[in-house]
């Protein structure tokens, strides 16, 4: 009786990516992901170590941005780690800006009056779906030439989640074309009703996601992060976190406005690279995993 | 007897650059000119700190280059400030790149593989001479679309000056388009003989230029810039010179190599903003001019 009602459990509810993935219903599951890799040096610098302390397991990286170079390069010789793309529409500081992978004349949508990308995405600003899809081959394909082989896909600033069905589906069928899984998650389902729809069998939804917001002080940090960990809930969360050096150049590059700045992001850090955080993991019994692992489970189904 | 004598020296000898912007014949006349404006914050921040110094006392920025839009706002916030236009077709560095500012399908004998500048140009480099001049006229564009107001024009590793009569020629079609002077000195003309028979009456000739080169040991920098400062000739010299802040970003955006690196800028911005120069410019009896003095003696022909 017991192994049949368990079949017909299995029948009901079907497995969750943990359970396929290999681990157990309840296991809690983490992805510490550092995004924006390639904007400055003192982000590639900051991720860099962070993930050297093996307590930062995953990062993204920007093909349009500078320091691209030096992170693909770092990508090159660390074959292991799990560096995905942070496909990149805009250009949203000040000082220190970048522009479209792609010819300037096929993507002139996504380009403001100096042709740079622009700062931001309003109600105006009308993006076309095809040439946003040309700029994300554009920055999938020099990566490649580059001579790096992303893990996985996700998009700066949330753009191509956020901004309508169009968009979101030219980055699934890139990624499937690539055989890349993107960061999605179903906390995001119910603002954004055109995600799960468009979403295949294969597809890879995360259970949760966890990311800082200007709302939180910069003396209750660690006290956000501790307790989003203590309430960690089963499943299978992606932390998307912020790293730099808080020096000249990130201060500099972020001098406009204090979020997601130079502070900001030399806190993500040394809360991410604390003895704190990794007596947390354990105390709460959270394991870390990767894109690496996520990337099995699309693969099988 | 003498009044004739005099005009018919004047006949013989054409008036110099300094007689045209209303010095002697004698006078030694410097401008110090700092490159590479935008091409890091480092840079931004040194070249600033410099001008505002007083004692370097002209520059030019490159566009194409992720800080630009740092150097710009400074620009157009400075009216004042001798700021040109370093055109740039070429991205030396290996961790820190930039690409061009026209659309990509546009200039493709411009570009590597990865769709950035070419590290260098040798033999085998098949430059389109009508690309180059359509990647210069988009820098100058952006410029102005941003603002900024060039005061003259020179041109990132000379590459557009030593690189035959072709792409020399587009310079100058530009230049005179913009009304702006171009960098060019008589220095060069034995080298290149295509340099003067292509100049018009209207073109400003520098009498001579000065830069250190990566034979001058560290330590002899400052015994370098003495010397020359003491050698100086009358008439109008540029110094071209380099300067950065050697800190985290500038170290590893020139890593690969010494030259022209972090610790090479430095000096330059030690030696260009100390006590010890400012003294020998008023022991020699050398007075500083810049871009807009030089540009009169272009319009008064």
């Amino acid at each position: 009786m017991m192994a049949f009602a368990s079949v017909t459990l299995g029948q009901e509810a079907p497995a969750s990516l943990a359970e396929k993935i290999g681990y157990g219903r309840d296991a809690k599951l983490l992805i510490v992901h550092a995004d924006d890799l390639g904007m400055t040096h003192a982000v590639n610098a900051a991720s860099i170590q962070a993930l050297e302390s093996g307590l930062v397991n995953s990062a993204s990286m920007m093909v349009p941005c500078p320091w691209f170079p030096e992170i693909a390069d770092y990508a090159k010789n660390h074959p292991d780690a799990d560096l995905g793309l942070h496909l990149t529409l805009t250009s949203e500081r000040v000082y220190l800006r970048w522009g479209p992978v792609a010819s300037k004349e096929k993507v002139p949508s996504l380009l403001d009056s100096e042709g740079y990308f622009f700062h931001d995405w309003n109600a105006e600003t009308r993006i076309n779906p095809k040439e946003a899809e040309l700029e994300i081959r554009a920055q999938i394909e020099r990566a490649y030439a580059m001579g790096v082989h992303p893990t996985h896909l996700d998009t700066h600033q949330y753009r191509l989640i956020v901004s309508g069905k169009e968009l979101f589906e030219a980055v699934l069928r890139v990624a499937h074309e690539y055989h890349l899984p993107v960061f999605v998650t179903r906390d995001w389902f119910a603002e954004h009703p055109y995600l799960e729809p468009s979403l295949g069998r294969r597809d890879i939804v995360v259970d949760h996601t966890v990311t800082i917001e200007p709302t939180v002080p910069a003396e209750k940090w660690a006290e956000f992060y501790t307790k989003a960990l203590r309430n960690l809930q089963p499943g299978v969360t992606e932390f998307v976190i912020h790293l730099a050096l808080d020096g000249e150049e990130m201060r500099a590059a972020t001098r406009e406005r204090d979020t997601w700045g130079a502070a900001w992001r030399q806190r993500d850090f040394d809360f991410f690279t604390s003895a704190d955080f990794r007596r947390l993991l354990q105390e709460q019994n959270i394991k870390l995993i990767s894109w690496r692992e996520l990337a099995r489970a699309g693969k099988r189904e």
